[in-house]
């Protein structure tokens, strides 16, 4: 056979993203909003995807949802781009602000896309470890961009994996600190209650990210958005899949969010049961749950990696982070519906129960 | 306000893709199938849409649909890749063999977005101009390939906008003539009937693009695939979104893919009226339309321009390339239905006919 010559060098050895999504009975393992969106508005989501011409390309900026979403939050749609999943903006982000030569500011642990998109981007990547207890060091980042060659930042704000937010005074001596462009990743914020938005007035610097794939329940839908400047999104424009956003998704995207007072309730019971599930965890012994402000929690535990094992067999899906760096013997849960959260925390306490006595037995052997 | 600072330097005056897409009440601007999705199979995707769960994230690989492909076609399903059209695969042929220090080969006039793709990306563009007849020059381009320094080539078949295919030994040449990673275009071969699939055996170096936004009327929804050998699949998937094809579109592919048969007639259709079309416009003065394989006709003639106008202010969009360079004085009309086609000859005969007058009446003043 005709041999073809080797991909690009920054592709070597690269391992390519992975979910870890394996078949189980309870999903608490991606983040995703546990409850599909209702039959109601399934139904006339059908109605108005039956009206789509699907033999016609699709509004390349997806006029319709755009203009919601910037009526919501105060914006002119010139403010506002829409992408196939916030993945496909921090992609351009890294395409527009990143590249050969220029470099990201990164906190880990955070969110392992951010770095990956700059490796195939050939951006480098300047890592500030979190402290102890997650927090960014904030100290240790102002110095750091006072160096002057940091062309972009990202900020999780819930945090990913971790789960607490940015605080925003940070945030906003972050943009005051740099020109760098800032992304401040709120994909989590309908559960923080916390936005960057009001900083857009004074700082060009900002971008902000969201998506639909939590609150709104359409992760399988592929919806995200950036709110910023124009002059930002003029970039974003060049580097985009002029297509990337199908009428579809445009049409079901437009639908939730005109009815997207309906996903209120299915986010506080999120809100409420991360109370209810920490508690139980903090009573648990040898469990010590890390505060969030999102629809998980990260925890840590002795033999976590076990643990995890554990809840698969029994139908209950986690991500496990264990061996991750800055991560080790952390696991982190979805809230899931209260019923798969109370199998998930009487599963943890079993295995805990069951491996104190066979220590105990081991002791006594 | 806090400024950010320039986005990289390939953006910098870069224009983004514009598909040109104006409201008409005859959109022949845009390759599409003229026909929609038929009734019976809409209802079929609405069926299988309403059972899809949108809160969770799609199948990274699209396996259903992968593995319908891979049949298809007789292959293994390591073999084939879904992505988001053929435009987010054509991005990642970019970013896995191109980048900062490599090579492209490029056959203009072609399909624009493949050097926009190289820029985006970093990727040096060797142009080899194509002969008058839209013919590729086969022996600059042999010549060219034996210095060493080429990553990959891309060859549409048929080519878009001048419509033929690219001769089979052409291709099979070029491919033991390279290592590098030839991309065969075939968003088109269900209008020319021609395939490298074959090659595919004998050569590592060999990735064939579909779409099903063509044939199977599905531009609005976005899917693409490519076949290739699994080693080349890896790198693609190394580059690729993990989510990019969203569910709902798996589902309607799926859906469509296992009908296709449907969509033979719309396809015959098209190669007739390709046929009767063409035979009208040889018939009028100054039109000189180039063969073609696909589902539109390059023609060329005086003020072309004027003659888009004319069309455009009549309802009819078709493509003006009369300003891009060699296709100087070239509209592009996609075949529609034939009460579209019919519509489009007469009034571009019409045109025809009044400019003729206008200056008949401007020579006797």
């Amino acid at each position: 056979m005709n041999r073809v010559r080797a991909a690009a060098p920054q592709l070597a050895g690269l391992v390519p993203y992975d979910p870890k999504y394996l078949p189980a009975e309870a999903f608490l393992s991606a983040n995703e909003n546990p409850r599909d969106v209702d039959g109601e508005l399934r139904e006339l989501i059908g109605r108005r995807i039956a009206k789509v011409p699907l033999n016609r390309y699709p509004d390349p900026l997806a006029g319709g949802l755009r203009d919601m979403i910037a009526e919501a939050n105060g914006l002119d749609r010139d403010h506002v781009l829409i992408g196939n999943g916030g993945d496909e903006l921090l992609f351009n982000l890294a395409l527009a602000w990143g590249g050969p030569g220029r470099t990201c500011l990164n906190f880990p642990p955070t969110f392992s896309v951010y770095a990956a998109n700059a490796r195939l981007t050939n951006t480098a990547v300047v890592d500030i470890a979190r402290t102890e207890d997650f927090s960014i060091d904030e100290e240790a980042a102002f110095e750091r961009l006072a160096v002057g060659d940091i062309d972009y930042v990202i900020v999780a704000s819930p945090n990913n994996p971790t789960g607490l937010r940015c605080p925003q005074a940070f945030i906003e001596r972050l943009l005051d600190a740099t020109d760098a462009l800032v992304m401040v990743d709120e994909a989590y914020f309908e559960f923080s209650r916390q936005t960057a938005r009001p900083l857009l007035a004074t700082h060009e610097n900002l971008v902000i990210l969201r998506t639909f794939s939590k609150a709104f329940s359409l992760a399988g839908v592929r919806l995200g958005y950036i709110l910023a400047n124009p002059a930002v999104i003029r970039e974003f424009v060049k580097v985009r899949q002029p297509y990337s956003v199908d009428a579809v998704s445009q049409a079901v995207g437009e639908v939730v969010f005109e009815h997207r007072a309906r996903f209120e309730p299915g986010i506080r019971e999120i809100i409420e049961e991360r109370g209810r599930v920490a508690e139980a965890l903090r009573a648990t012994p040898g469990i010590v749950p890390f505060p969030s402000d999102s629809n998980w929690i990260l925890l840590r535990m002795e033999d976590a990696g076990e643990a995890w094992e554990y809840l698969y067999e029994h139908g209950v899906l986690v991500r496990d982070f264990s061996a991750t760096p800055l991560l080790e013997g952390c696991l982190r849960v979805t809230m899931g519906t209260p019923e798969q959260n109370d199998r998930f925390i009487s599963l943890l306490r079993a295995f805990v129960a069951e491996r104190g006595s066979r220590r105990a037995q081991a002791a006594r052997d």
